[in-house]
């Protein structure tokens, strides 16, 4: 059975058996017919398109000039959409399911923000989740030309993850502690109002991001953000060891298990050998 | 006997051999009894929040709306903290020891500021010491699940230590040097007032930080300033190159448990050594 | 036959069999001779003097005082290069494919906006494409001492392009949304007057380039900002890391000449291998 | 002979045979006696002392109150300075050798710039100079507890020379080009008054530094310095990937030439192996 919607090897919404709603599930889940394909294209332009009327809706003259048009445009995807959205409940065999699941959510967000506007206009802010819809182009790719790759450095990042938690409690301690001194000693004459703003503006000067909203006036305040940015800038080489090492580590391992030559017990043979490097005796 | 507090495998403080002293000792220092987790996670929750009423008095709005219950809460937590204080010191063995440890200290200093500040008004910036009350956290936790991580990358940092401070010494001089140049060639009509101010300018830009405070305004302090960035961007690879070096050289040791000869008992034998390298005896 | 235009062995473009066309080809195109390196010598000279002649007159003291010399200056370079040009096109054997190479496009791009310029002074900004001229010096160059570097480079970075493009694609899409959510957040009151410019923001932001010219003012957007941040920091590690690990495979791989084995002619054997991993037999 | 001076081990500069000037060598020059040794400490004092001063001088509010102490200071060093320099030039048997040397060039600049800013007031830039008095603890400490690491780090920068030229070579094209653009679509209405300068500012984007002092503010420029900002980011991998590399590589090799079994001829032995891992025999 055809699972293109779940990332699991189980279909877990269902394709229906026959009927209408086979044909339309084969439409709008599956692309291996003309059909589908044609569907899936249909929808990655449309899903653009949708996403640069937002984009221009927000630039003020663009929006001024063309406020009609834009809105026409709007509510064109967003009925697109929400037939798609019906259609897609429709056709699969535990609709609940679907609407639960990652994908499910983000295509009710692509619709459902302009009706809260419609019915409640002080609501408007909730527009902005319409930008949520660049996503749904990741179920349409599905990515199969750089899966490996995407795995591949998803993996590096989880098994590294326990690493880089203890470097981010570390670097938030570090972060804490160093923002409330800045506090204490810049005040808010300087324009270090409150913990938190020190602490914003210590991350700003560690990460050696550096806006310049806020600097350091007093010399002792000054002499503190020098220890700072040589000490962040020491700490940006911990997850760049981490994360080096883990893809070194992954690409030299080539994620197959050690080989042993069951003749003379050598061990690390390459993946692709076929004879033992020591000893010349065949490898299982 | 249990040691929660010390790090060493020695207990140090001690624990009473019996009686109410011991009983208290086993809620306050171990976490192995329902009692002890109990008081664990109320300790925890009482260091957060009044880290929480720290940071809010800082905030100008909610300090001048709820100064009164700001203050309460802050002499709550002060007067807790001293109760806990004072019942840590009544039931460890040699509370002279406990006090002069470095969570005593921590602990000492989470209530010192609200006592001085009370009779010396004028010292209420030692006030800003109540911040470090967020380190005691992590006796609490006693990071068992972290610790490992914790543990290897301070290795990694300790082992590099000599080629961190040789490579530090050595931006120290070029920022000292490059800045005082650029003390000669901005000046003080360009907001270069001193050759500490320049120094500090230096590092903010050797470190890419940047934040635009100062900038140069001369065609020479540019120019200047254009090398230092690169010069900058070019040396931030080697602290990273000694850190991922080292993290790399640590996990391709640290797959295998260390290796003992049975003969001689010398460490350190590469993971696929069939005889010890120092005696010649086989390996296990 | 010498082949100095093109970096494949074979002669695209074509010396011609003899004549005065192929005693030009062989000052014009080659440097084995003592004229050849003459012109090369002249040429660079060339280059490096027009090139200053736009870059001075770009500077505006300079270019008010000087305006006359400047004038001559460029009309003198800009009548070399033509001549050039036309004699580049009268050498070769297959004049088109020689103005539709790369260096033959550059070449005309060298010469084209003065006269455009001249004839159609609005269009002055074409002026700016002189500054091509620059990598005229690469064919001179031929870079034959560095040549080894360079590739070693670039394949590094090409074996990586597949990693890298993900990854630019996930840090695209994390740009967008919080580029999006800050537009929301801030608002046009702050400068975040539309999306393209949030993303601008996002983008200088979790690079760390953070100009500061947009800050976010409120709380909420100063406490995603900080996050971002953080972010760009951790996710800084992994481009390095591709890298890293990419050079480091090569410079382990490279370090000896590739093993051919002499009874099955496969390749690619370890450097310690004494037996063909793929047919069994003994390795030289 | 003993050759403090010199840093290779071939004595250059010379010992007196005798009297009072191999006696006063042995003191300035040389560290192994008491007297040597209480000299090196003195020395060292008084640099940081005369360093410290001209610091002091360069800050506005301390040069104005206690402008008479300053200046009576920077003479005392000085002239002590100058007492040490005429004892070095006696003392040495070959003085022009030691006037020429790098330490004897430095030696003088922490004296002359005095000198002529007495006789010649308008020459007071010069004395910017004296800051190099800092060079001169290099000498005295003479690293012997550093030096390795100082020379490994010195080394692997020197093996990467080639790539990191070549490296810098592209950027610095790339700024150049890059930069060019943005003076044609900015222009110098919006602070890009030059290609100088816009180079300097297209320098200060792509190492991620962004002073902010200049910011595209066209539509076009952002979009070309968003590219620019995540182009810098990526190609800051580079540099750390080689260095990472050549220090991975260094270690891995140990320095050591390989070693070979001169039994069963098996390589890859470590450093401080006694024996062969392969077939227990003794190593060479």
């Amino acid at each position: 059975m055809n699972t293109p919607l779940s990332t699991d090897p189980h279909d877990r919404l269902g394709k229906p058996a026959g009927g209408w709603r086979a044909r339309l599930y084969a439409i709008i889940f599956e692309s291996d017919t003309a059909k589908g394909r044609a569907f899936d294209l249909l929808l990655i332009g449309a899903i653009l398109l949708s996403v640069l009327v937002v984009v221009l809706a927000s630039v003020q003259p663009i929006a001024l000039h063309y406020s009609e048009e834009l809105e026409w445009a709007e509510w064109f995807f967003t009925i697109l959409f929400t037939i798609e959205y019906v259609a897609r409940c429709l056709c699969v065999r535990r609709p609940a399911l679907y609407a639960r699941s990652f994908f499910g959510v983000i295509d009710l967000m692509s619709i459902l923000p302009n009706y809260v506007a419609l019915f409640f206009p002080a609501a408007h802010v909730v527009l902005g989740l319409r930008i949520l819809r660049l996503l749904r182009i990741f179920r349409i790719l599905k990515l199969t030309l750089y899966i490996q790759e995407y795995s591949m450095l998803g993996d590096a990042l989880l098994a590294s993850r326990r690493k880089i938690f203890v470097f981010l409690s570390v670097v938030f301690l570090i972060v804490f502690l160093l923002g409330s001194v800045m506090y204490v000693v810049e005040g808010p004459e300087n324009g270090y109002t409150s913990i938190p703003v020190a602490v914003y503006w210590a991350i700003s000067t560690m990460t050696t991001v550096g806006f310049g909203d806020l600097v350091p006036k007093t010399d002792t305040g000054r002499t503190i953000a020098s220890f700072m940015m040589l000490l962040g800038w020491g700490i940006l080489a911990v997850p760049t060891g981490i994360i080096s090492s883990e893809i070194s580590h992954r690409r030299s391992q080539g994620a197959t298990p050690p080989r042993i030559c069951p003749h003379c017990l050598s061990g690390g043979h390459e993946p692709d050998a076929r004879y033992c490097k020591d000893c010349g005796g065949a490898l299982s």
